[in-house]
Order: structure tokens, then sequence, then C-alpha cells
């Protein structure tokens, strides 16, 4: 027939992992969605359902669990390589991985102006991530964050774009911009503080939104790019994905109202989206870094 | 036949509203989400398709817009009222209105250690809610919030439950203890300061939360309305719906570990829920200001 | 202080049941959502965390399952009586419980025309509900559906309606006209035949929205419930939740084409919601049957 | 500096088109979720936020409206390829663009056992889904479906697999098997019935999960790309993306009831994911089709 298997993955996806430190009175907590996903020797599996090389997912889940208990869980991206190195290094005809994990971020309750010891209110819808991948040689770190919402109320124009005969958009020298980002960023080594690193980077990348008096969200998101690149070389490129969260000025004169940008309808759909790549020119690309990771 | 029209109401609901305040270059933003239900001699309406009271629920979303542009938008327990008195007082054979209104907290992009003039990021899920109801006679406000994710590592109990032949889980007297707080208040009058009451109740909530040591999560949830009714004498009564966001300690065993609490699966479903009113008992019951809003 | 405890109740919400009936090798599947909550004696429980009449939602969790394999599921009007009679009954202190089933519905996957015996595909988003409360003297049923989408593409008008300042929507006599559908229908007894009923009642709603040309959405409430209403004794009242899904009409003169109800943008937010009840005259009310239940 | 704008696009997402084919009193009705996506000569927007080549994704989205004006939909894939075709040849500077669709489907309305001319009902969650990319030389077609949910109640077995320290998983010779289907499929050329063979494969994915007697979700995957090839010379892989949404049997020996798999817990997370390609050895790889499409 000439019918055959490419390439796939299996593993096990959204692993909910709440991990807490007592090893102090003053607790801490990890709250981490790990997915693990694993390839290799298995086209047995799909061609006669020979399960010689497939570790069940369930017992990919247990391993996280466990993992988490044999030694602190750290930042994600040690626990993924951990997990990682594990599947590929000690799984049967495994030969690669990828590793996803979000954190959730905790603060603590502030009671009488302190936090307290062991009560914590969530930080927020935004995660931070990473995806670590085994390629059979390497291990790649990707890290990020997803769901930062933010809004700018000026510093925005749009203008001198096309025009054709569907063209209804006016030009603007003053709009609303909001997005939430998705960014993801590819390390060149394993030999980082990646808390010290993430913070940074979010910082960059916020100062960048902000700072930027922006003609083009996909300007804003170059810059946004290069502010992380300029100040971090241990990160070789940075993935963005910027949706438009339309906020359009609700016209009001069927009331006799001017409306100088202050009062906006934000729009759910649909909405802009703007993807873009930015690197170093002498980076070498990496695919396998990136191999079925969703974002652009 | 004898079949009739009974209660109803009908209106706009999530309207998406973002109005800045730039009145000066320090930019200020309040982002609600509007709903407005109206009701009234709408028989017609119903029975024959006579829309001569029906006043459209587009006008009812333009009116939002408007309203944000005629004066500041203010607390949303103002705005709220200033809408539903404008939809009771002017639309003709509207005799009630209740007015729905979420707000969505942002803050202000910190640059160089500041915070940037008009740069903002979402300030997280959870939302500060009211529901203010015109009854023909009363304005009701209920005011809460909702998405309020906390947790306790320690400092929870249960135990002393009744056991039948259904029963498989263990007592225990220590359990992490995490909920989504839905929480709405009923204010005793209208002549209140708002924003004032809305961050002490939202204090008051979370300090009893972290300071109750708990036995079960409807003492918590006691403590938690009688800490709000304790301090503020303008409130009449707190509704409290706790869905309690089981986290399962894993049994590790499998593999030769402990567990003392460290490692958690966050479970999705099912999950308990806990709810309640607190209550002064001179409180006289107003089911008006609670008519038709979904939380017990 | 005068602080008390009021109404309260908790249970174990949303219990995924899947059921295989394998009594012949034509298996048949239940797949249901369940959720209870108790009432009763639980002042102790919130005042001072005494679990004794405290039924763990883990034990309600177990029943549900094991009930499930007692006997054969039946019609979820029949399984929550079941369910709500054991809890009121055998359960120490409890004396009111209300059980929400939701029905997901499944097919047989056609092979070479046929049903096949065990492989099954979801038959869409729609839910069969039911919300059985004993209210310790009386079990009443509140049957439903939920998530049925549905659209007229012509034989819908809206004019007629007040205009004031804040009027911009034109009159028009043929739009789309599209809702998901929400019903709830109160049963006089429990004596009925669940499925045949159902059946019957949604085909009398889905007629009732074809066949009525609508001058506003209200009245197509009004005449959907009161097709229920007239074909069903059984039932004393029907309690339907619209929203009027906006599909707007582009203006497409932008480029010189004209649109006579062809192409529209289908909007998301924010939306109509159309809400009442049709009853009969004669009918005592039953709050009790309606307590915390979410639709209006 | 050396740093550079790498592989970029931007678009319009989640157009929410309905277009009525009203050319007969039987009305027909295409419901569709568009996005376009553009590439090309856009470094310079991205580095100067010029945007002289940056065709609006407002002007994007009215095109998709005009376009369902200027002649009817159609299939989603001629749709497509029209949309794409337009944008890379009419926009300057725009050298690539993909188009994806989603079309949920609708049924007539049943009443007196005839479909109703003008009321029609949402057919469930699945969709059927296109990918079209002009690469700057090729039109690639690549379709598929989402959200398809089977379960097989019996005739799936898993054992066989490895074991090691944190292996807890029982071996299995009879379970449930659940998936929601994402399939995409490549089309060698663009002179296809679309429609004809959209449910052809449709069926045979449907047939082959039935009918598999499945050692693994591998090899019922494989089982489902196999078929459609086998029947469809048209296509030149499948990719197939399958949650294994496990169905629990549920352990009911704490009160004394056996349970042969008839009573389960349908869990949410985590979940296993099977992902894999299904290709023809002869077939030549066409990244272009594939990039920036989420599924594996």
């Amino acid at each position: 027939m000439g019918i055959v298997m490419g390439p796939n993955q299996y593993g096990k996806a959204e692993v909910r992992l709440v991990a807490v430190d007592r090893s102090t009175p003053r607790h801490r907590i990890k709250d981490l969605t790990v997915s693990s996903a694993l390839r290799g020797e298995l086209d047995p599996a799909h061609l006669t359902g020979d399960n010689s090389k497939v570790l069940p997912t369930d017992t990919q889940k247990n391993t996280v669990f466990a993992f988490a208990r044999e030694a602190p869980v750290g930042e994600i991206e040690d626990f993924a390589l951990r997990l990682g190195k594990h599947f590929t290094s000690t799984a049967d005809g495994i030969t690669g991985a990828r590793i996803l994990i979000d954190e959730h971020a905790w603060e603590r309750i502030q009671v009488d102006g302190a936090g307290h010891d062991h009560s914590f209110s969530r930080g927020g819808d935004e995660k931070r991530t990473t995806a670590v991948t085994f390629d059979g040689e390497h291990a790649h770190v990707v890290s990020g964050l997803r769901d930062l919402v933010v809004l700018k109320s000026t510093g925005s124009e749009f203008h001198g774009y096309p025009k054709d005969r569907y063209t209804t958009l006016a030009e603007t020298s003053d709009r609303v911009l909001a997005t939430a980002v998705t960014a993801r960023w590819r390390y060149s080594s394993t030999d980082v503080d990646w808390a010290k690193s993430f913070e940074s980077v979010r910082a960059r990348l916020l100062a960048a939104f902000a700072e930027t008096h922006s003609y083009a969200l996909q300007q804003t998101l170059y810059e946004m790019g290069k502010a992380v690149l300029h100040e971090h070389p241990e990160i070789a490129e940075v993935r963005l994905s910027l949706p438009n969260k339309h906020h359009f000025a609700v016209d009001l004169q069927f009331c006799g109202l001017d409306n100088a940008n202050e009062v906006f309808h934000a729009a759910d759909r649909p909405y802009g989206l703007i993807e873009g790549i930015v690197t170093r020119d002498e980076a070498e690309p990496q695919p396998a870094a990136w191999y079925s990771i969703d974002e652009f």
C-alpha cells in the first residue's frame, strides 16, 4: 500500500501538581500544570498494538508526582529538564521528549500588613511557561509567559496603510492598544539563572510595551523582542503572539456627545493577530526546540 | 386555556465598557461588564408582539456608553444606580430594573520603579461586582466579588462526620483548603462610601479565611461572613458560595515515598460546593434585592 | 452581636458519571453530570465546625456511583428522585436536598448503514436536565434542556418600540433571529413518563420557535411556553431564558454591494437576554421547587 | 547589535460569518469562523512602523464579508482559496497567506416530520475545518475536523507495556476508549470534490474507530489514518491528535459491589494525548502546508 507511520508522540497532558514546601512554618507553594510527550521507537505500537516500548501515560503522571517529592521542584526549567532526562535515559526505546510546564502564581494573603505563613491568594491569570525538548542529542529550553494582558490608553497610532475597495478603517493618530502577550524565548544553553532571567525578561517586555510610541502592533512586537535580546545574551530568539484586542471608540453623535477616546467598546471577536520572531542574525535555527509547540 | 404570562425581564447582557479618564496626563481606566434587565408592563410584548413598552436592548447598550461619557463613571454602585434610575424613571411602562456590573482591575505597568502614566496590565481574574435592583419602590445594592482564589496549605481539619456504607473518606487533621470565593453582600442603604467599604470587606474576607483554623469549609464560610458583618454596620447580610477545590495528597507508596502533605493533585471535578447566608437576626429579608441573581 | 446563620446548603457538584448497560451485546450508555446539595441541621457545622450532621460531599459522590450500579440509572428524573429520597431519609439531620442532573446525548456510530453495538459519537452540546428538590414534604421535579441553539433566517420582525435620545436601532420587518434555549418546566406530579414527556416538550419548543412569525423574542418565548403547556397537562409552568444571539447584516455599501439579509456578522457580546415564565393561571406557585436554581 | 526580524505573519482572527442563501424560499445557511494571516514584505512595519505594506486586518475582515456577497460561499476550501488568492495577488508586498476556516453545522428543524424552510438548529459542537496556505508558489489545502467526540464501551485493551518503579496502572483486556478527534488531512491537489471527500473521510475515521479492536490508542490512530489514505488517493497524509479521555471504572468494593465495566468516572485532567502522522511513503513532505498550524 505504501502507507507508513510518520512522526508521532504521546504522553500525559495537564497533570495538575501543587507542591508545598513545609520545611519551615513559612510554607511556599508551587502550582504547576505539567504535560509530557515522548518520542521514539513507537512504530510497533501504531502498526500492531505492540506496547513494549510504550511507557504508559499513567506512569508518566506518577513520575511527575514522585519527582516533586524526591527533591524540591525548584524552577520549572530545572524540573522539566529532570523529567525529560529521566524519560529519555531510562525508558527503553524512548529517544526524545518534550515537557511543557505552566506555572500559576500565588501571593501571600496580607493580614495586618504582613504576608501570612500558609495562606495564599491566586496571583492572576498570567502563567510562566517552559517547553523543554530533548531531541536525542540536545536539551532545548524555551521559556515564556502567557495571558499577560496589557493596555495603553494613548501613545499608539495607525496610519499609512494601503487602501483598496474593501477599506473602511479610518487612520488614527491616537488609539487604545491592548493585547494579551504570549511570549516564548529560546535559551542558548541550560546554564542559566532561570528565575532571575524570567523576571528580567518579563520586566523588559512590559517596559517596551509601555515605552514604545507605537505606529503598529508589529512595531511594538519587534521592540519587545529587541529589548529582551539586547539585555539577555543567553537568549537566542523571542517569539511573540499578540492578539490586537480591539477597543473601539463609541460614536456618541447619536445623542450629541463627542468622544475623544474616552468611552470604548471592548470587542471579543474578530481580533487582529500579530505574530513574529525576533532573533539574532548569527543564531542558528533550532527547529527541534520548537517542534510541536503551538504558538507561532 | 388558562395559560398566562408570569414574571419576566429582558435587557442587554455583557456590555463591555472601557472608560478612560484623560483629564490629566496620568490616565485612569474603568473596565466594566454591564448587564441591564428591565421589568414592567411587558405582557403585550409577550402576548401579541406589541413592542410599545419595549425599550430596545440596543438602546440600553447605547445608554450605558452615553452615560459613561456624560459624567465620570465613578464607583460601579453609583453607575448602576444612575442607570437603573434612568430606565425606571424615563421609560414608559418600565417599573423595575436590575443592573449587574463586573469590574475588572488594571494596574499601572512599572517602568524604572514608577507606575506608567498610560500603560496598564490586567490585575488578575478577580472581579468586583454589584447588582442593583429597582423594585418600584426601593433601590437595593448588593455588591460583591468573584473569582478570588485562595488556598491554605495547613490549618484545616475535617473529621467527626457521619459514616455510612458509602463512606470511604479518611478523617484528617491536616489538609489543604482551597476555594474560589464568590461573595455578595447587601447594603442597608445607598449612602455608603462604596470603594472604601469594598476594600475593607475584601480585606476582612481574606483575613478571616487566613486566620480561621478550619474544621469545615462551612465554618470558614461563617467566619468570613461574620467578620464582614462585625465590622460593617452598613451591611445587612452576606452570601457566600465556596467551591471546595480539592487538593488530594498523592499516595506515593507505590515507589516507597511518604507524602506528608507535600505533593498534591489539584482536581477539577467533582468539587464540593458550600453555600450559605450570614445575616443579622434583626435584618428584614429583602427578596427583591436578590431576585434573579444567580448565586445562592 | 446578633449575627446568625441563614439558609445554606452544601454538596458535591459535577460528578461525571458514565454508566454502560452491558446486559446485551448491544450496549447502551448514560452520560450524566450529577450535583447534590443537602439542607438541614447544619448550624453547628457553621458555628463551631461540628460535623456530626455533615454527610461528606465525598460520600455523596460515592453514593451517586454506587446507586448507578445497584440498579439501572433509568431516566434522570427517576435517578434524581432516588438520590434525593436516599439522602433525606437516611442522613441524620438532613431534611432537604436538591439534585441537579445534566444528561449528555450519545448516538451510535453508523458503520455500513447500521448503528454499531458499542461505538458511539457525542450528539452535540445540548443537554437534557433535571432539578429535583426535596423540601421536607414534597419532591418537586423541574426538567429542562440547555444549549439548544436555533436560528430563523427570516420570519422575524422588530418594530413599534419606543424611541428616546439614545435610540439608534432601525426598525426592521426581516431579521435573523437566533438563540440558545434554556428551558425548565415544572411537573405537577412525579407520576410521569419522563422520556416521553421530554421528547414531546422538546419537539413543541422547536416547532413553536420555527412556526411563530416573530414580532419580538418575547412573543416567541411566550408561544414556546404556551405550546408546551397546551399539550402537557402534567406541566404547571415553563421558564425560558433566551439570549438574543445577534446576527447583524453587514453594511457592504463601502464596496458597492447591497446586502438583502444574506451576509451577517454573528456577534458574541453584548447580547439581548429575554427571560420569562409561562404558567397556568390556576397553578399554585411552588418557590421551593425553584430555590437556588440558576436560571430565571 | 545583530538583532533582526525573523518570520512573521499577521491577520484578522475569528471573523464570524453567517451567510444565508435566499435564492429560493428553502433557505440554506453557512456558518463559518474565518481567520486570515498574511506574510510578505513586512520588515518595515516591524522595524520602523512603516505600514505601507500592511493591509489592515480590518480590511481583511471586510473582504471576508464582501466575498460572501459577491459570490456564493460554496465549500470552505473554495472560499479559502478565493480569499488567499485575492490577498496574495492584489495586496502589494503580500506574498503568502494562510486562511483558516471552521464550519459549524446546522440542521433543519423538523416540524410535522418535515424539515422547515428557514428554521434551523445547531448540529453539535463538531467543526469541519480547512487550512489553506499560499506559499508564494503553491496553494496547499489541509482539511479536517475537530471536536468529534467518540467512545467505545468495549473492544479496547491495554497491556504489554513496560513497568518501572513508578508504574501503578493495571493491565486490562477491556476498557472504555474515548477521544475527541482532531484530524487534518493534506490534499495533493486542489482539484477535489471537497464536500464529497469530507463526508467520506469522516465516515472512514468513524468506522475505523468503531471497528478496530484496539490494543492501544496509537493503533487506533494508525488504523484511522490508514483507512483514509486507503480510500482517498487525493490525500497525501493525515495528522491526528487524540486525547485519551479517561473513563475510570469506579471501585465499588467499599459498599460490597462489583463493577464489571459498568460504572465509570469520566475524568477531565490529566488526559493522555496521542498524536501522529499517517502518510504515504512516496509522499513529498510539504512543511509549508503545515506552517503555523496548531495541531501536531
